[in-house]
């Protein structure tokens, strides 16, 4: 059992960037905190929901100079816990899903230090989301596959993985949705792989940037062409599958929405 | 372009059972609407957080004698629109994650009824939250696969797809977490699939029923086990895979999170 006085440690999904599409549990912990490690990727609105005596720190892993290690986050967390603090461990999206949760409950885990995990809505969902799509279809979709290029080439480089970074057996009968996180580079590469798999050239694919934030942008395509013309800023997601095909209203609602965020700006802008 | 007399059709999701859990979006919808259509697995702690003078509306497929069919559910919410009513659509958890969704959007879309999705965590997102587990993990699972047992057998009826109710070549490699929705029927076989498709007999598999609820319960097992053993009641999730070798932490937060659920349900009784 772990020590009563210690401190919790709250391993706390941010979601995809909207303020408001954080959960009413984590806008609690983030208000009562009075310690916040965030990852770069989490925005300022959402920072400034901590409580003002909230000691907020970015632990990103690209702030510039001073690289903040794993391990020396781990001891953060690990050294809050024993002088009986609570924190709060911000994560963008949700911490499950490519947030590298799995090292931090070693740490947590292996030093008998309380934590828990509060889900947060993950970018390619709030995605989808956003452009008023569904992603699993009873016609047409009967399963997501939610893969990170990232991850898969880190693991491929380790063990060595010949030829494909991920195994895309399974999909030829078209009845999943993928969705990829950090598609970014080698989307050549990874088009070759899915038509190699069984991959219709004609499956809609939408390449979504900065999901839910007033920087989205989109670009509604097929597989063959998520490769060819304009590349979004990252951080991205793509979508790939037949369920897309059903974005008649979703694409005209998201281009109202950024002509409204693009006026909003604009006001902003003239202030 | 819609009416701008038109009513809006919020889709929104309510997230796995916890209150908590509901976004900030969808916290505000609830309160502000007038009109609320919900499934029968959005638990009564969130229905009243609706506004003192909504109407609040099941229209849940198992809702006893009456049976309200998609196609009246549809009606419902052009009608509200034509009204000029704003209406919340609430499915429990995601609503593009097996919500049937699709039939919901083409509806909207065909009758041009503004209509917008508002993300939810989806159950055994949060399922895996609750018991102290990373989905994903750099060392072990580059991906994550969610599937219905449900929505897969409807579409294998509907093409008399023979054999394998799935394709699940593409996992023998161990580096995917499954997360199986609606698995009571039939563990049996997916056993038997999953093991033809690769997967090792000891990977790890957690049945988890009632996410994030009082009622939650779960049984950490191995995927040769999977069908033996107490079943646990609906709605529940499977999740298979080597991430969730790390869950050792999580388990014990689990289980200190079910005493505490079940010391306030018995202080609750005895009042």
């Amino acid at each position: 059992m772990s020590n009563p006085e210690h401190g919790k440690i709250y391993l706390v999904g941010a979601g995809p960037g909207d303020p408001e599409l954080l959960t009413l549990k984590a806008h609690r912990l983030l208000r009562e905190a009075r310690l916040v490690l965030h990852d770069d990727l989490v925005p300022r609105e959402i920072l400034a929901l901590a409580g003002p005596h909230a000691q907020v720190v970015n632990v990103g892993k690209r702030c510039g100079a001073k690289r903040i290690t794993q391990a020396e986050i781990n001891d953060m967390m690990i050294e809050a816990s024993r002088a009986g603090k609570d924190l709060v461990r911000l994560k963008s999206g949700d911490p499950a899903i490519f947030g590298r949760l799995g090292e931090e409950l070693d740490a947590l885990n292996d030093a008998d230090v309380p934590f828990e995990i509060v889900p947060g809505i993950t970018a390619g969902i709030a995605a989808a989301a956003s452009l008023g799509m569904s992603l699993t279809d009873r016609r047409t979709a009967s399963r997501l596959l939610i893969a990170s290029a990232h991850h898969a080439s880190e693991q491929a480089a380790r063990e060595s993985a010949p030829g494909s970074k991920q195994d895309w057996s399974g999909l030829s009968r078209g009845d999943t949705t993928l969705m990829i996180y950090m598609p970014g580079h080698g989307l050549e590469g990874l088009r070759d792989e899915l038509l190699e798999a069984g991959l219709a050239k004609d499956t809609p694919a939408i390449l979504v940037s900065n999901a839910t934030t007033r920087r989205q942008r989109y670009r509604h395509t097929t597989l063959a062409e998520i490769a060819t013309g304009t590349q979004l800023a990252a951080p991205s997601v793509l979508l790939i599958g037949r369920a897309l095909d059903r974005a008649r209203g979703g694409a005209r609602a998201s281009r109202e929405v950024s002509l409204l965020i693009d006026q909003a700006a604009a006001a902003l802008a003239s202030k």
